[in-house]
């Protein structure tokens, strides 16, 4: 089943050069699992005459996005965390304890079928392992980057500690977790013929020992690997550093050699502005998940900061019981007005900015900016043709002002996602999801959500849960 | 074709009492254009028999959404000015002077397209009238409160000025626009069987006449109709009022006596939150503009403490060459998301509060809260059916957390509104528009918006657009 296909007549945006690298009367060629040309029509409709044609007419194809940050089992509890502080402990936490492996697994399927309907080709995921998350990857045929939760953190998780309480550490959970995630990178990192990839996953710098920081650095190192970890993604942990260290995380983390081109650092939320530069400029990576942190904390992360200093971010939608959707669509638009408006200025992160972030600074933020990220001959063919045609996105001009990029960040739901290929293969075709039973998928995470819902409320525990009062006066 | 209509099924959240209005097992019942009865199913099914039956299962029903301030001509003009300071002088306006009668029709039409198949149900339009402007309304079968501009500005509107000159303002034409505005209120307000209502629209303090506005004012008191502004809308406007009179916008309304209940003040976005707070204690409504503002100013307007100080806020989209859309769901969540990053605080405009914004206390801000914004017996059927089955509403969870409200709010696109109703009348079924023809809607909008770039392109004046510089350097 190679494929072997020419797209053409789409509005095409490769994300060459410094900015979205657009090309009209441009042709594609997808041969196998590759983008084989990028070049004139006429020229390559000639060359190869028996390709499957795509029309891509009234069509923009922009290159697969790339979701640098999610916690996919989560979405089986979309929308009961919202609207309150200390999210996690008083609102999420009572959830999570009950979450078992049908749960996640369904979560986990759930919000593929709703990102990749919406484009997202490559899926940054971390959470605790269960029993067939890697292999649900695989088999929905997109890309992801894995990264299996490592911290100390007794049995429980964060359900029954208050607000301000030093957490304990356990030293053995923290050491069989950091195996554990070893063996799973090992096994992974490079399957399903480059699809999958692995990261070692230490949760926060409050979470697991700085022994096991330092230890987890080692082994980055040694087998060549990125460490995907939460830095500085609120006030709370900021608390248990100053608590533990006397210092804020980005301080501690230099200290012991953490900052540097190894580490992918999600949401320094807390960080300022000066922290956020001079992470910049030791090489980190960043991951903004702007949907979630701004539902969650309401604040805006230094992220045009570390820009400005030379870093790469990429975008995240962390997980739908606190954003709640699963959309790079949703996180370009919020990315490019949240930026404006801690700036007061429209003229902060425009649209072409943010594409690029979806895109190829995702990519370069993962590490993966030789295989995806731009539409450009030998890159892996992940792919996105997006229907401009709908209200919503009409009209498309080109001069004196294109209006297509625009219209993609500020107008576009994720809906008007025509078609979707991941390596080569197409796996959304008229707004559907080919590799997925897109009931079966819906009908299962109702019924796990019902089931630990049912958890929930038989656990005394979920009395403390601050949405109850919402609940009792009739605003939920 | 009288309305005989009973859904069943659904999760009814009716805006009664001080939150959402929650009710389960409940029936809603449409007989002619008004809601007749809600109530337990089973005994309004009994009462019912042969209404035709909606099976609402799986949904929720919410009431009409309302659009409190629009331009939908300017739906013609989507994306072509963002990113940008001084977008109406540096980006927009090369384009309005364009815009011709056919244009304006085009695009009011894909603005009712686009917004009404989101579940908006009336529509707040401002704009220059032209011929069949209000019938354009009437036809698409939608609910609107139409606003025709008012301004004493000579021909050719805002091209040409530079920012910071003082516009000149000529009487004659302040005066003439008045006259033809109380012409078009007498003929329009309360036609269509009261669907159409108007309101007189001096366009900004900076744009007519202090003697025109006090006018305005004793003619909207004498034919009890509201007075529909922008105010402190922007930097611009702020500037020409202290050039002109030495005092801020709120201060010189306040001194020609235009703050009371009378008038609907559009957007603050430059006024302070005690500004805001002074106005709301007058009686004056509001219009916020959440994702209009974002894009244009980088700004959130001070809506919180509006309403904390008891006034009403309606939300508006504005228009789509600056927003880029037309949707009461990305009103709602940007309007949630960006106050609680006004104000760091994430239990700031929880999701409730923005579904009372978008349709209870919108009703009340444009004073038609005694027929639309509940789902109450007697009040128009303007009614939204929303399909949660879909993969980013899943999954819908009761008990001990309701989690529907905010997952309309921070999770929907507006793609999922599966039925509309506008006084008893279905205008969308199955995500379809019954009254317009979408397919010509977008090609006669494509077609106007290629006519009117054709003259921009043509015009010398374009040349100081702000955005050919992304143009030529391929970031757009």
């Amino acid at each position: 089943m190679a494929t072997r296909e020419i797209i053409t007549g789409a509005h095409v945006f490769t994300m060459e050069g410094e900015g979205v690298g657009y090309l009209a009367d441009t042709a594609v060629v997808i041969e196998d699992d590759r983008i084989a040309a990028v070049g004139p029509e006429a020229e390559l409709l000639a060359r190869h005459p028996d390709h499957a044609r795509i029309d891509g007419r009234g069509c923009a194809l922009i290159p697969g996005l790339i979701d640098a940050h999610m916690h996919t089992p989560l979405a089986v509890l979309r929308g009961v965390a919202q609207d309150v502080a200390h999210w996690m402990q008083r609102a999420l936490a009572p959830y999570t304890r009950h979450l078992d492996r049908a749960a996640s697994l369904a979560g986990t399927r759930l919000n593929i079928l709703e990102a990749l309907r919406s484009g997202t080709t490559t899926f940054g995921d971390y959470t605790r392992p269960y029993p067939g998350w890697a292999e649900t990857f695989v088999d929905a045929g997109v890309r992801a980057v894995l990264t299996p939760t490592i911290n100390a953190l007794p049995p429980g998780g964060m359900a029954g500690w208050r607000v301000g309480d030093l957490y304990p550490l356990d030293d053995g959970i923290g050491r069989r977790a950091i195996e554990r995630a070893v063996a799973f990178c090992r096994d992974w990192d490079g399957a399903a013929d480059g699809r999958i990839s692995a990261m070692l996953g230490p949760q926060a710098a409050d979470m697991v020992t700085r022994e096991q920081l330092i230890e987890i650095r080692r082994i980055a190192e040694r087998e060549d690997w990125l460490i995907h970890m939460h830095v500085a993604q609120g006030d709370r942990e900021m608390e248990q550093l100053q608590q533990r260290y006397g210092v804020r995380t980005p301080a501690f983390l230099d200290d012991i050699g953490l900052l540097d081109e190894r580490l992918l650092a999600v949401h320094l939320t807390e960080a300022t502005e000066a922290e956020a530069e001079q992470m910049a400029l030791t090489g980190t990576r960043m991951v903004l998940c702007s949907g979630s942190i701004g539902i969650i904390d309401g604040i805006v992360p230094p992220a045009h900061a570390f820009r400005r200093a030379g870093g790469p971010v990429a975008l995240g939608s962390d997980q739908a019981s606190g954003n709640n959707c699963s959309n790079l669509f949703n996180e370009m638009k919020l990315t490019a007005l949240f930026n404006k408006i801690r700036h007061r200025d429209p003229t902060v992160m425009p649209a072409w900015e943010v594409l690029r972030m979806a895109t190829l600074e995702g990519a370069r933020a993962l590490g993966l900016d030789d295989r995806v990220g731009r539409i450009h001959p030998g890159l892996q063919a992940d792919l996105v043709l997006v229907d401009l045609a709908e209200p919503n996105l009409t009209p498309v001009l080109g001069d004196p002002v294109r209006n297509i990029v625009p219209n993609l960040v500020y107008a576009a739901t994720g809906r008007e996602v025509r078609q979707v290929w991941v390596a080569g293969r197409t796996v959304v075709a008229e707004g559907r999801v080919l590799t997925l039973d897109g009931e079966s998928v819906v009908a299962d995470a109702q019924a796990q959500a019902l089931a630990v819902s049912r958890s929930v409320a038989a656990d005394p525990d979920h009395r403390q849960m601050v949405l109850l009062e919402p609940m009792d006066s009739g605003r939920l």
